[in-house]
């Protein structure tokens, strides 16, 4: 490993030290942790809680190496030249348990092949209104992206919006945040910094959000909107997806790939 | 309309009469009815139940006509000569409340091109030990098929397993059924025949099933596993099932297409 990789690695598995940390305080439950192999080099770590707050969340992180399938590498920057890669990333999603409380994805990624790229970005899919809410979260994104590069935060909202896009429904999947990929300006420093402080942020904001509405009441209603609402993102994930196809797709580990399905979804 | 496909439209609207009538009698309750117009020419109707018996249940027909694109015409039989399709389908799919009672699935389609054929199939999906009933279930199949070609009952019931694999678990959806595709002997009245009584089967069979479970008592681990098996079927549908990519690609009724996913299913 580089010392770049070696660095990026590092910060990854302090965020998902921190993120366990703070959701198993918030929830009262424990994570379950499992290790998996990579089918190329390395492999990964997922921990999955069942809690009383948090209905269902996964913190993924992984390092792999291997070889990009002949299909892959026109697909792929850099991988044309030589299909070697590696890879090391954090992938978070929670479900809460109170239909008050948004579903939230977070997800950062340093790839690189005969180039090098971070990737990433959080979202945030409520089932109920959430207008003020969704407000305060774009600030709070708009000013993370502005203390990095004055043109992140609409670009970056942008790349989310027509991402996270059920295209089938007409519908949103959520009510956006921030998604960006291929991002490399040639200054390394500059760019972790931007994905470090994606995750302090996706820290700060799930902290955030959790403790204000955990405890407020919510009736059968809410919760038929929640489930609802979750099939829609089993609809996204399993039909649009990139990571969950391409995971599928090359034979990765699909316990870990499918950890963001909802634990309980409805099409009634 | 030719006269083959006047008989084979009106033999589905019959048969979904017949469907509809005697699960209403089963369930107690009634099926909603909603047409919808296709992009081309034609339409459908589907009908939904969510009722105490069958938690949910929908018969859709639709005689569609158009032009496939571009990048269709190349995958269709027939259709490189000319784009024009014409097609009538039935298609059913029943979530019963009970776990003791499988899911079941349902359909057949008459599809003209410059080339005519007949698709179709079931196969049921438990999610309890089912051994005995599966072994019952296939002996109707193959005294069925026996009925119209030795070879039918091996050839598709080998089709309906093939195509029934949910690859990324490495798992069947179900205990398999009967699938076939471009069926064409040049002999209608023969092919036709054949799919009537897998119509008349799927009637029956679904009626004796659910008759014979459906106050049987369950508990809640069995529902647990009902609802998980259920996502398996989501997972399925979404990822590998061509007619629902086909739906969703070529702008089909959404509702219509997803009318297959279950009511509520469970990644725990």
């Amino acid at each position: 490993m580089t010392n770049e990789q070696k660095m990026v690695k590092k910060s990854f598995l302090n965020l998902r030290d921190n993120l366990v940390k703070s959701f198993e305080k918030i929830d009262g439950g424990k994570f379950n942790f499992k290790s998996w192999k990579h089918s190329g080099s390395g492999g990964g770590t997922m921990a999955i809680i069942k809690g009383k707050v948090i209905e269902k969340g996964g913190v993924n992180i992984s390092t792999v190496g291997g070889q990009f399938s002949e299909s892959m590498r026109s697909r792929i920057p850099g991988a044309k030249e030589d299909p070697s890669y590696w890879a090391t990333g954090i992938s978070v999603v929670i479900h809460p348990k109170s239909p008050l409380v948004p579903s939230m994805h977070f997800n950062t990624r340093y790839l690189n092949t005969t180039k090098k790229w971070f990737g990433g970005g959080m979202d945030v899919t409520p089932s109920n209104k959430f207008e003020k809410e969704k407000k305060t979260f774009h600030q709070k994104l708009k000013k993370h992206c502005d203390n990095h590069n004055i043109n992140y935060y609409k670009d970056h909202k942008k790349w989310c919006d027509e991402y996270f896009y059920i295209k089938h429904r007409k519908e949103p999947r959520g009510i956006g945040g921030i998604f960006f990929d291929y991002l490399n300006t040639e200054d390394f420093k500059k760019d972790f910094s931007y994905v470090k402080d994606t995750g302090k942020l996706f820290y700060n904001y799930s902290n955030y959000i959790i403790e204000k509405y955990k405890d407020h009441d919510w009736n059968e209603k809410d919760r038929i909107r929640q489930l609802r609402k979750r099939s829609r993102y089993v609809e996204f994930n399993l039909l649009y997806d990139r990571g969950t196809k391409f995971g599928l797709e090359t034979g990765g580990n699909v316990e870990a790939i499918l950890m963001s399905m909802p634990p309980i979804a409805s099409w009634d």
